[in-house]
């Protein structure tokens, strides 16, 4: 019978807190601070020595400095004998760069799990990876858990009338039809075309959506153009109103501004990524996966069957 | 006859050309930089199928980022074919983190060894580690350039009179001796101790330095306060005046406004690291390790002898 311990580091401190609560337990006490010349350092203030310890960590921007925290965490917790080392990845960074997409590219997502598995990780936990192949990245366990109930949840708590599910591109059609079948939901779907090269893309819907609430869904919401831009079309397509949601707000750049001069009427992210902006958009609804992390990092500790919690998309 | 090409990513972009010059072959091209989100993209735009390529790069501040191009360009310089990739790493960061000081320490010298060679590098070239064990963290093998040669030719075109080469603590005196050795003058230790917890540390000067000029040396240079205690113990002691040298100028925090109003002559140091700060110290001289590691490479590449070169401490 070995203990369980939760850390954390510095990208989501506060979500690993409301994890620790869920499952009702303190937080491992640990420092990860910078020395003067901007070096990690990490202090590990309590004994892990048998415990099987669960590391709470984005690889959200400042990705570099939250990867090599989460790496260095490792590091100590197997120098300091600690019996697994789980780590908890709401949102995994580099997951863009998950295949070659031009010739010379670098596979950055497979670097990444290999650097998380040399760095002595036992297990993986993380959600909504941009492409399911990243599993097949690591030779060690991934639960790989899904925001699709959650924010599911949220539009069932709203009783939007007469809805449709949006994917603003082919690529997440899976996705947006599990959202849809949660909320019994007809779906549609974005479809971009270039006639010409270097001509700018038209937006063609498929399906129908006039006089509907939209409901358009997408993994990562960076930019936030592919979001706006699909927001655009449906409005002049015919919706009544549209939300748009997505499971990892990374929201860079002009994300913030872009979405609050959107015709998006509330935008539905949750906790993987902080929102870390000065000038946030009034139009954000942050829902929390803390009682799902704590959930999967029960069942994971108590062996049971988790076959429920990790669907397959 | 395979090709021998040079790439660089963004920690030393000026070192990394004037070692391609003093080769004689021009910069491999690639770009590495960064997405909305701050994730780093690399694109190398040539081929290096069959190339023996090195990449020159320091893990200097900003660290974490340095580190990671480092990884992605090894990454992608592996997957396109690339024959042999040697990292050539003038600084190599996070060496003073290669044991366990206190208990529950990572010892992130080794990860970061360990990020390496996992990444697919097959050959460090690199220069005055921290602590020589850092050679034995890799599994490949790691040649080890030594900046005292440089810091002494300097010292003997400059024809001080009457010198005296001070380590600044017990760790450095190797170092010290060698240049001691190099310039023919004798040697000083500054000897610090507590003569009880909680009260100040006593500078001990074990040397005659009567009357000398005292030529302070270290391989780091971080936030100078080892150094300028040095130096005014020296002064105090009776130095007619004190030069400072190091080999890595990480000069974070306080260190150039210190080193300025501190009683150094002149501090010498090598292009392993740049110079970034926004007011720089005016006294100092910056030697470049460009011939050092252009000849390095060289004779790898050759495959020549390179017993002379890399010397054991
Ligand atoms: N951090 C990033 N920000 C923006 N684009 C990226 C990022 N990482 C990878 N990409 C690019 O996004 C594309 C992959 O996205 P996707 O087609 O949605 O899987 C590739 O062309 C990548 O070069
Ligand atoms: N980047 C850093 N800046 C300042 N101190 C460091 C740094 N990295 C490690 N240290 C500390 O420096 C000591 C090792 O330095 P040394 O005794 O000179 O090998 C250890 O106590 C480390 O905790």
């Amino acid at each position: 019978d070995s203990k369980l311990k939760i850390f954390t580091c510095n990208s989501n401190p506060k979500l690993a807190s409301q994890i620790a609560d869920y499952i009702g337990i303190p937080m491992g006490e640990s420092h990860t601070t910078s020395f003067s010349d901007g070096e990690i350092q990490v202090k590990l203030s309590e004994s892990v020595r048998g415990c099987h310890v669960y590391i709470v960590q984005s690889t959200c921007g400042p990705v570099n400095d939250n990867l090599m925290e989460l790496l260095v965490m490792v590091d100590a917790l197997k120098r300091a004998s600690a019996k697994s080392i789980n780590v908890v990845i709401p949102y995994y960074g580099y997951a863009r760069q998950d295949r070659k997409a031009r010739s010379r590219d670098p596979i950055t997502a497979k670097l990444v799990a290999n650097l998380i598995e040399k760095a002595g990780a036992h297990r993986v936990i993380t959600m909504d990876l941009h492409a399911m192949q990243i599993q097949g990245f690591f030779d060690i366990p991934v639960d790989h858990l899904l925001g699709v109930p959650i924010l599911a949840q949220y539009f069932r708590s709203k009783q939007i009338q007469n809805p449709v599910v949006v994917s603003p591109d082919h690529g997440g059609v899976v996705r947006a039809r599990k959202l849809a079948d949660f909320l019994n939901a007809p779906l549609a779907i974005i479809d971009k075309r270039r006639p010409e090269p270097n001509v700018s893309e038209v937006m063609n819907i498929i399906g129908n959506i006039e006089g509907k609430t939209a409901i358009l869904i997408d993994d990562i919401i960076d930019t936030a153009g592919t979001i706006v831009l699909g927001a655009n079309a449906l409005m002049e397509g015919g919706v009544k109103e549209v939300y748009a949601c997505c499971t990892h707000p990374v929201l860079s750049g002009p994300a913030h501004e872009r979405l609050e001069n959107s015709p998006i009427k509330e935008i539905i992210v949750t906790d993987t990524i902080p929102i870390r902006s000065l000038n946030p958009t009034s139009k954000l609804k942050v829902l929390s996966v803390a009682p799902l992390m704590g959930e999967a990092i029960i069942r994971v500790h108590e062996e049971l069957s988790i076959s429920k919690l990790f669907e397959i998309e």
